[in-house]
């Protein structure tokens, strides 16, 4: 099939607000928010497709992810989200197949991969910033449009012997509904399997009280009832919201980008696409830690925020915008004190709205890198800062280098406890350690700089190297990964990140993923007679029915 | 590529017996067994690909798995297992690279299966019958080559300056060590993660003390001292064995095979390629509750040990040999009270080696059946005896169908407890209903036979039909599954089959193996270019860097 996705089909940025939103109105009421779908089918982010029945693209998916962001930091006052359809009789046909069909492998990929991220960001929101989402389906929800309700803690279905929720995607597409949709089904709604395995066959959904019965939704109601239903349970749910809390406005950030670098204000990402590596840099400024009791006052330029933020950003740029780019070099510059002072002040403020969701955005930020699939080395240099929290890039990296003189690291109360948790609900350095749990524990506890040669021995770093080997020993080392597979690479690294227990959201970007990727190189999927290809045309899928 | 497996060049039997052996050398000096792998470069299974340096082909794969079965009940007196190689300087350079670059993705992926089930059962052998499996790696250890070590208790690796473990599939052929290794390495031996990332990408691999540090092996030995200190080792682990179990010799099972059928004993199998449909019928004799307390006395021919043979056996002829089978009716006929009997007796007698070695063998059976890629459902009519251990299967099953009159199934103590749990580490009943864990612990308590209308009622069976509309309903149902696109299906079951936790086993079959099927679809692997394609070829490999 012709992939046909350019790069310049790609949004130039990853950044909106809400005075740009095409597809969403939002709009906040006291405690309660709502997200209404209203996407317009005649902008799709590139033509060839028309969003149809609240169908979408990433360009409504970046909506998306913006308006939960916002609602975070500009709204905290919010206490219950309520995600429902601006459109009569549908609330969401999910992706667009068009779009999909028309996409690259890559494209699908990271597209989907983008659109986990932001259902468990909801997910999060509800556990993690008080803002519970809940699902008010007014009408059909199928496919994606049925998986991003899995991702509210409730769902409410209208009765309207019309109304049903389907997950389609393997009658009529002969893919997967893999964006969280099956492991949401049994592992979050706890669906019987039997049942799953009905509903997940059966193209036109389940609608009533059967929704009900099998644990699909929580109640449906008529249509003369739903509103004031949804509104009362989110009235109840909000309760008088978080009034005590005054929001921040999210300022852009705009990065100066050119063919070599991307340029941020605390942190600049260095382009080589000839050798297909990248250098990001995150750099400390002085008094990062200086903050005042209430930092919103600092608004969206406190430096925590803004950073973060803005390798959020990078991360996506680099996903997106230079998939030739296999190894991300991670590089901080500062100092290892600076960042201590700075994360005992966010734990003595932890107190704080803000402090909270600024916690919140860098266990976010780093569990995006988690599920990158690019290489990570993190490089240790003298003049760095790989300290507490930020000692997390290095434990996200696949492979860290250190000068084993000259530079150093530290550990904080923020690479302990539980503020930073992966996705398999350990922390990163509960991971590293899974065989030495007591190890893991002594670290955690464990203050002072400490310097190359002793990060080795400790095991906190892969390689220390002294001023003679260092040049040359880096060097290979990236000349050899950029060498490799990419696809190896990708699996590879998606295996060995996660060691220890599964969660549902590493069973998502795991198994579920996996195999949705799989199907989406699969003859039987985007073949030429693939039913994906052929969707919404008048031809059948002709499948190879050999099993594997 | 070319796909060059034609299904003749399959193996027409799954069966096989030491005095068969081509590629092991099986010996057993009183507790300590010794199996030594042997392989016969011009032995391979089909032509084109020559079995170097104990690399290994399906047909290795049948004599290892037959000689594991084979320790369990012809010596059950062993207690430890030595794996090694009969062959200078190489232990196994793993599965022969030019067989799988020409093999099918079909099976590519039906192979890897198998070999993983195999190194399972080293796992389930050490763990459940007393017999400890140990490698000892007098030679290189690459690849596949490695990952069989990895399923073994412990390592150990001689010291030579030249031998060394390896998992060079990353940069040498661009796909994963996919059967179990990258998992192992991380999960069973827990090995740091970037330690892991170094020693996957290395296609040296580490050698010595190295080995060691990293937790690769558990110990190496200088050449002169190697071959003792393993018989050392052994013997310490063996002890005086289990001199009281009297071994059972496994007779050749010879199923009749036609167009139409496959028919053992107590297991018959209709074929209708046709429908792509195959129907599996588990007859239970009248008698089979009645055995002695040493059932040894009835050899192979126990009904228990025979039929889960046989079961077995089918399941795997039906992945290999009929790969457009898509949909398996399961179907039993007899007495659930036989069966309830059965149960009884074997849960009264399972101080026995032999009868828990039977229950063993049913326990990996049925997981045999979770994780084979093909819809299961359950056909619960009068005359059938789904009671107890038999009616796994129906849980085993994505859906079952039941007459709501005349037909009765029932649960004991098998369904509960530990003997048949999942790769999950869940009973099927506790799976089935994660949501409700009281009402499966209920279940699992509840005794006499129960109906179609109320086995529905408890959630045990999918639908129960009346007379009236069973035929209709089923002949749909199996007409809908066996249309819809076999890559679906098989990734949706293999998601929707294991829901709650996950285990290195789930991860193994889930993760890593749904990473290695994406992969063997990727022309960066299997393309005219691709890295497993040129394998041995004097061009390299030219990759499209573009990450996804």
């Amino acid at each position: 099939m012709a992939e046909q996705t350019s790069f310049q089909a790609l949004p130039a940025t990853f950044e909106t607000d809400p005075s740009r939103y095409v597809h969403l109105k939002l709009s906040v009421e006291g405690p309660v928010a709502r997200i209404a779908l209203d996407i317009q089918e005649d902008h799709g982010l590139r033509p060839g497709y028309a969003l149809k029945l609240n169908s979408y693209d990433l360009g409504v998916d970046l909506e998306l992810a913006d308006a939960v962001q916002r609602l975070r930091f500009e709204h905290p006052e919010v206490a219950c989200v309520v995600i429902t359809s601006a459109q009569e009789g549908a609330f969401s046909a999910g992706a667009n197949i068009f779009m999909l069909g028309s996409s690259t492998h890559a494209f699908k990929v990271n597209f989907c991969k983008f659109t986990n991220e932001t259902r468990l960001y909801l997910e999060d929101a509800t556990e993690h910033s008080g803002q519970t989402y809940v699902a008010a389906l007014n009408g059909v929800a199928s496919g994606g449009g049925y998986e991003l309700p899995l991702a509210c803690k409730e769902i409410y279905l209208i009765d309207d012997r019309k109304s049903a929720v389907s997950l389609p995607e393997v009658p009529y597409l002969g893919v997967l509904p893999g964006t969280g949709g099956i492991t949401r089904v049994t592992d979050k709604r706890k669906v019987r399997r039997d049942r799953a395995d009905v509903f997940i066959t059966l193209a036109e959904g389940i609608k009533g009280k059967r929704a009900v019965e099998w644990g699909l939704v929580d109640a449906v109601f008529p249509t003369s009832r739903f509103k004031a239903e949804v509104a009362a349970r989110a009235g109840a749910i909000a309760g008088d919201g978080h009034p005590e809390r005054r929001g921040v406005k999210l300022t852009p950030l705009e990065p100066a980008v050119d063919a070599s670098s991307i340029t941020y204000r605390h942190v600049t990402v260095g382009l080589d696409t000839a050798a297909r590596v990248a250098t990001l840099t995150l750099t400390v400024p002085a008094d990062a830690a200086d903050f005042p009791a209430d930092p919103t006052v600092l608004g969206a330029d406190w430096f925590v925020v803004r950073a973060f933020r803005e390798l959020d950003d990078a991360i996506l740029r680099l996903r997106f915008h230079y998939p030739e780019i296999g190894l991300v070099l991670l590089r901080t510059v500062g100092s290892p004190d600076t960042v201590l002072a700075l994360d005992a002040a966010l734990l003595a403020h932890a107190g704080n709205w803000y402090v909270s969701e600024a916690l919140g955005l860098m266990r976010r930020v780093f569990k995006r890198i988690d599920v990158t699939s690019k290489s990570l080395f993190a490089l240790i240099e003298p003049g760095s800062c790989f300290a507490g929290s930020l000692f997390e890039l290095a434990l996200a990296a696949d492979r860290t280098y250190m000068r084993d003189t000259g530079a150093a690291i530290a550990l904080s109360d923020l690479n302990g406890g539980g503020r930073f948790l992966m996705g398999n609900g350990l922390t990163r350095l509960a991971t590293r350690f899974l065989g030495d749990p007591a190890h893991a524990e002594e670290l955690a506890a464990r203050r002072g700089l400490i310097d190359g040669a002793e990060a080795a021995e400790l095991g906190l770093v892969t390689f220390a190297f002294d001023d003679i080997d260092w040049d040359d020993e880096v060097r290979l080392a990236i000349e050899e990964r950029a060498s490799l597979s990419p696809d190896a690479l990708t699996a590879m690294e998606s295996n060995i990140r996660f060691a220890g227990p599964e969660t549902m959201e590493t069973k998502i970007f795991g198994r579920l993923s996996a195999w949705q990727n799989w199907i989406f190189q699969r003859p039987n999927a985007v073949g030429e007679r693939g039913a994906l290809t052929l969707y919404g045309q008048p031809v059948q899928a002709q499948f190879d029915y050999r099993r594997c």
